[in-house]
This record gives structure tokens, C-alpha cells and sequence, in this order.
């Protein structure tokens, strides 16, 4: 008799967005052409030649180092934080960990006992709900108002009746692009000090903010600082998401214990990474690069969801940060189409996004892993050729579905 | 009122192992004199110039990578395993992880339920247990004989009792430096097929064998394919723990579900570092390092365990392999010494090893963290001369214990 691995181990899903990025290649072989890839979740540029030569310079970092991660490394986070969101954490009060998904693991076994309750905002990033789960957490999921906006007095009586005790989002949001204001972080706030729970606010796209706007943060409102944890990284902002990199910051014995754990877990990330992102977040070449993404994925989000709107039955939110477009696809839902001599009809996000990828020859990412199958997600971190070559494609792929 | 982390996140002890190396610096601070560092678990030198020139080549793979790690760097240690083993796993059941640690703490909740058992052979390394708790498993302790070899009798019977899910060692062993035998592993094994469980066999010191020995695995032993797990890296062989690699090598089933795991827990580990593993495993240079460590860790293993066991009352198994002395201290247990102008007893091996620290400026690590607290483990994977002066300042320290 073959052995049984765990329910968890049978369970959980892979990573969507993960998995389709190593799949798109598979695709086009299987299809014989060549795919239009903006299923990615990461920038379409690595991180500046200085930022490299540390990497290389922190690779004598052979030996075991500090379970909570490289202490320069930590002090210059320290003042990151300050100077972006203008809450000081000490040294002490924020871990290294490998990536921000690390971190976010680590935490759920800090916060949640297992069959407790964690709120995750919809639409929110595919690993939140899986995340919980491998901590043997109860992921619930809260609906957000008709523009992706969170919605108070739905939270407040969503956090009471399902007995939230964590709650979790990311702004600006993977996938809607939605970043919250000031005034809605301080209903949320008030709603967290009311409930008293533990809130997660997952910052990672703060650099990548359109319109002029300003990053705010939950962590800088009054009262937050014993209820809130900041998860980020440089993995968005300075191109190296393979490096495996991402931090946490809060109350000090989230931290400490965060750091015991990980300790057992993995021990922390590679050290040369973590030394070379000493130099990152110092570096004028990686701010000017980062700056340089943030334009060109703004005028990406400009040409793309315009030219999205103007496809009969797609409807899509203008994202004001992060680099996704996440129009609503449902309106069709039973609909067909020919492909290879047989007809496909559409029922769900999942195929939706088939038929783009056999039709438009573009590839996105289904609606469902993110909380709302009647989505689907687009990366804008591309080539502006591939955001005009993509719309072109849709466009000429929609005339093929019939009912 | 201040919220609550979880249970887990309070009880959680902290690496002893990785605790007392961060501390032994401030140690040194607090009593004002240089100590000999004897704590550690990782070799005395780092990777070969070859290696480090790959780590930044592999610095331009800043995209996320395969979440199962780099095909080309499975595709060696396919290779490699084969070789040393004897045993052929293809690239698609091996999967690259953060440490082996990072592989470990993923597996346990990949093959236990919350609540079943993992049997973990004594003495341990001290993650073990802690990463069975962090998974909500339950550490069961299989205890050796007097020779801190397994007995196999004992294990069958423990087995059954305990209704042991999963059965857990490392041969070479950290920290007893036990080498199991083919028959050893064979009764094992016989063991494993009759009760249907798992195995995890941590063969991270296998390297670092001594007297001509060679290594044995149990997944060269027939029948053991559906049931055993290899966790392994180049930490300790190629000197490289801080860059956070190692690997897992398994039946399909377990390598797909821990992939799966992984994709959320962490994506894996940095891609530099994997890159620069391939170039490694393959490297005369880092084979001619690794050659070298072990024959000076096999002289200073002849010396330092020589002179423990002419310390009246200190009793020292011959390590067979790794890098450890695992002596046996439990007759000090109730004798007292002097320091600073106070009187300390001593009733445990943190008791001892506090007593070293102070009047031998010594670092060891005490037993108990390794499931036997009559023991204290001292690192061999240092220079001649450290060993040859830790004993001199041991032998002397003994002289000022009194009942």
C-alpha cells in the first residue's frame, strides 16, 4: 500500500500566478505560438549594476548569520519606514525574511491559534488564503463595495460575525490596483481598535502609486502601533523578486517570536541577498530605476485599461497603484467559441482566460485564486508594444465569441 | 489591553545552536575575555573563488524562478545522489528549499496531521522537535543505547506504542557523530516497511566521515523508495550555510505536494545562490575544500576526543562522523565552582556549559536542546590550535570544580 501524505499536502492549491508563469511557456509549445505573457507579478526589469556588485561582495557572507536577519540591513529599513511612512521602528522591531510570502507564513503561525479566523479583504493576492490555511487557519473572505473599495460597516459586521481575530490586505491591492486613502485606513483602524485584532497591511507596490498620489499607511494612525504589522519587500521596487527577499515590521514581541520560529523554519533569507539590499535601498541608480518603472507602468495603465473600457461588456476600475488591470469578464459567461475544430464555451474565470490564450494568443491570470472569479488579472509591468499588441489581439479575439 | 500572539509563537524555544552564536560575542563583552568558540555548526571555511564568481553570475536570475528550484541545478544533484547513494531520483522528485531546515519544516505538515507523531531518534539536532510543534505535530523521542546507536528492538517497540507516523534521524549524526551502519539501517528500514511509515534520513554531514568510513543511506536499501525522504545540502560540505540551500529527494507524490507548499510558503529559495550550488557541486575546487575540512576535522577530532576522555569523569564516544564531540558531563551534576566572587552549583548541561564559558572560556553547546541533558556538544570544524587550547583551558578549569 502506498503511504498517504497529509490532508494539508492534498489540499492546498499551487501557487496560481506561479504556476501559469512556468506554464505560459509549456502553452506556446502546445499551441505553436508565440503568447503575449502578462500573467507575471513582478517588474519587467532586475535590479541596477551597483545593486549586482553587492551581491557578489555579500557572497563572503558564507557563514550562519543573525536569524532575524543582517543588522545594517535592518537599520537602514528602520529608516525607510520613517522616511516613507513616518513611524519609526527600531532595528529590533523588524525581521528579514524570505520574501514577503516568508514572512506572511511565519506570521500567520504568530497570530492565529489553529481554527481561528483570519479576514482577507477581496480581491486579494492568491497565497493569502492558502497561507492561512497551512497555518491551519480559517481564511474568511471580505467583500469589498462595487468599485473594489473596502467597505466599513460591511468590515465591522463581517469581523463580528465570523469572529475575525487577524485582518488582511494589501494596498496598494494585487490584483485591483485600488490604493486606500488616508480616510478609509482610519475607519479600518478604528474598526481594529474597536474589535481589538491584529491587522496585516501588506505595502509591497508602494512605489508603484499613479496619479501623483501619496502612500499611506495604517501604521502611521494613532493607536495602530500595538495592532499593526507591516509586511513589504524589494522584491517590486528593485527587480528581484528570484532573490528571495521581504521583511516585517511591529510590536516587538511579534517580532521576537516571528524570529524564533523562523529560526526552526529556514533560519532566515540568503545572506548575500540581504547585504546587497543594503545597497539597494541606498542606491539614486535603483531609486532612478524604480521611477523609471513607475512612469512607464502608468502610461501602460492608461493605454490599456482605456482601450479595455471600450471593449463591449468589459468593465475596468482605473488602478491607482500596483501594476495589475483586473476588468471584470463575467458579463461573458455563456458565450462561446471555436478552436482547433471544437467549440469552448466560457463558465468561469478559468476559462475566460483560456479562451484569451487560444484566441488573443495573451496570457492573464483567472479571476478565482484572487476571491472574484468574474475577474481576470492583467500584468502591466511589460513593453508598452505588448500592452498595444495585447488590447489589438483582445479586440479582435472578442469577435469570435458568440452565444 | 495588549492582544495576544499564539501559543505556538510563545512556546517555541529559539535555536539553542543559532542563539548561543549570536551571544557568544556579547558573552565575550560581558566578561571581558576572548572565548573559544566551540558553538558552531558550520565548517571554518566559506565556498572556493569559482563558486563565489558564480553566485554573481547568478545574480542576473533577479525573475522568480521554477517555486520546485532551478531544473538545471536538479538535473545535477540527480546526478550527485546517484553517485553517492546509488540511488537514480529524477530531477521532477527533488526539489530545492531554503536550507535543509527550510526542507524539514515543509515536510513535516506535507506528511503529518496535526496531532500524529514524529518518532525522533536521541540524541537530535535541535530543530527537530521544534519543527514538529510549528507543524502541530507531536515529537515522540526514541531513545538510543548506551553507545547512542539505535537499537532496533527498542525502536519496534517505541514504534507501536507511540503510533509513530514518521521516523526522523541523521547519520552522521549531529551532535553524537554516530555513523549508522548498512545493518543498522537495514534493521531500520525493516522496521519502516513493517509498520508502513515514513523516513526522513537528514544526510547533511555525509561528507564529513571519518577512518575511511563510507557513507550509507537507507534509500539505497531496497523496498525504502515509497517510504524514505533525503534532506540534504552543501551548508556544511561546500561551506555555504548562510546563503540558505538545501534539498529535498523523495517519492513523487511528496516532492509535489511540498512543492505546492512551497509556492506559498516561501517561492523557494535565492536564486543566485541556487546557480551558484550547480556550479559547486560540480567544482574540483570546492571538492579538494571539502576534502581537505575533512581531514582536518578527522585530526582534530583525534585530538580533542582523546583529551575529554582523559578528564577524569568526562566519558567521549569516537565520533564516526560530522563535526561534533558529544561527551558525556552528567558526573560534574552536583559539584561547584567560583566566579566573580560567587559560588555556582551545577545541575544541568547549561550548568556546564555556563561553567566552561566562564572558567575555561570555552563555548560549547549544553545536551539539553539535543534530548540528552548529561551531554555537551563542541564543534570540531575549527582551526588545530583552538582545539588543542580548549582543551588545555578545560583541563584546567576542572581543577577548581569542588563538591
Amino acid at each position: 500500500m502506498a503511504l498517504l501524505i497529509s490532508k494539508l499536502g492534498g489540499e492546498i492549491k499551487p501557487s496560481a500566478t506561479l504556476r501559469l508563469m512556468e506554464e505560459v511557456s509549456s502553452l506556446e509549445k502546445e499551441y505553436g505560438f508565440k503568447i503575449i505573457d502578462l500573467t507575471s507579478g513582478q517588474p519587467d526589469r532586475g535590479p541596477t549594476e551597483d545593486v549586482l556588485a553587492a551581491l557578489f561582495e555579500g557572497g563572503k557572507l558564507s557563514r550562519y548569520g543573525p536569524v532575524q536577519g543582517d543588522p545594517e540591513l535592518r537599520e537602514v529599513l528602520s529608516g525607510v519606514i520613517n522616511k516613507e511612512i513616518g513611524v519609526r521602528y527600531d532595528p529590533q522591531d523588524i525581521a528579514i525574511t524570505v520574501g514577503a510570502k516568508g514572512g506572511l507564513d511565519i506570521l500567520m503561525r504568530v497570530l492565529l491559534e489553529p481554527g481561528e479566523s483570519m479576514g482577507i479583504m477581496t480581491p486579494f493576492w492568491v497565497t493569502y488564503p492558502e497561507s492561512v490555511k497551512i497555518a491551519y487557519g480559517i481564511p474568511c473572505f471580505l467583500l469589498p463595495d462595487g468599485g473594489l473599495r473596502p467597505n466599513p460597516e460591511k468590515l465591522r459586521r463581517e469581523i463580528e460575525a465570523k469572529n475575525i481575530k487577524v485582518l488582511l490586505y494589501s494596498s496598494p491591492c494585487n490584483p485591483s490596483g485600488v490604493v486606500y486613502t488616508k480616510d478609509e485606513l482610519e475607519e479600518i483602524a478604528k474598526i481594529v481598535k474597536e474589535k481589538d485584532i491584529w491587522v496585516i497591511a501588506d505595502e509591497i507596490y508602494n512605489k508603484f502609486l499613479f496619479d501623483g498620489k501619496k502612500h499611506e499607511s495604517i501604521l502611521s494612525i494613532e493607536g495602530m502601533r500595538d495592532n499593526a504589522i507591516l509586511v513589504d519587500g524589494p522584491s517590486k521596487r528593485l527587480g528581484v523578486p528570484g532573490w528571495r527577499l521581504g521583511y516585517v515590521a511591529g510590536p516587538s514581541e511579534v517580532i521576537k517570536a516571528l524570529t524564533k520560529l523562523q529560526g526552526h523554519v529556514n533560519s532566515g533569507t540568503s545572506r548575500p541577498a540581504q547585504y546587497a539590499m543594503r545597497v539597494a535601498y541606498t542606491s539614486q541608480k535603483a531609486k532612478e530605476a524604480t521611477d523609471d518603472m513607475r512612469q512607464r507602468y502608468e502610461r501602460n495603465r492608461n493605454v490599456f485599461v482605456k482601450g479595455l473600457n471600450e471593449i463591449d461588456g468589459i468593465s475596468c476600475i482605473k488602478p491607482e497603484g500596483a501594476f495589475y488591470a483586473f476588468p471584470s469578464i463575467d458579463n461573458f459567461f455563456g458565450s462561446k467559441y471555436e478552436f482547433a475544430g471544437k467549440e469552448f464555451a466560457i463558465r468561469s474565470s478559468v476559462d475566460f482566460r483560456n479562451f484569451l490564450l487560444r484566441k488573443a494568443q495573451v496570457a492573464g491570470v483567472e479571476g478565482a485564486p484572487f476571491g472574484m472569479d468574474s475577474h481576470i488579472r492583467f500584468s502591466l509591468a511589460t513593453g508598452e508594444e505588448n500592452i498595444v499588441n495585447a488590447l489589438n489581439y483582445i479586440n479582435h479575439a472578442m469577435k469570435e465569441l458568440h452565444l
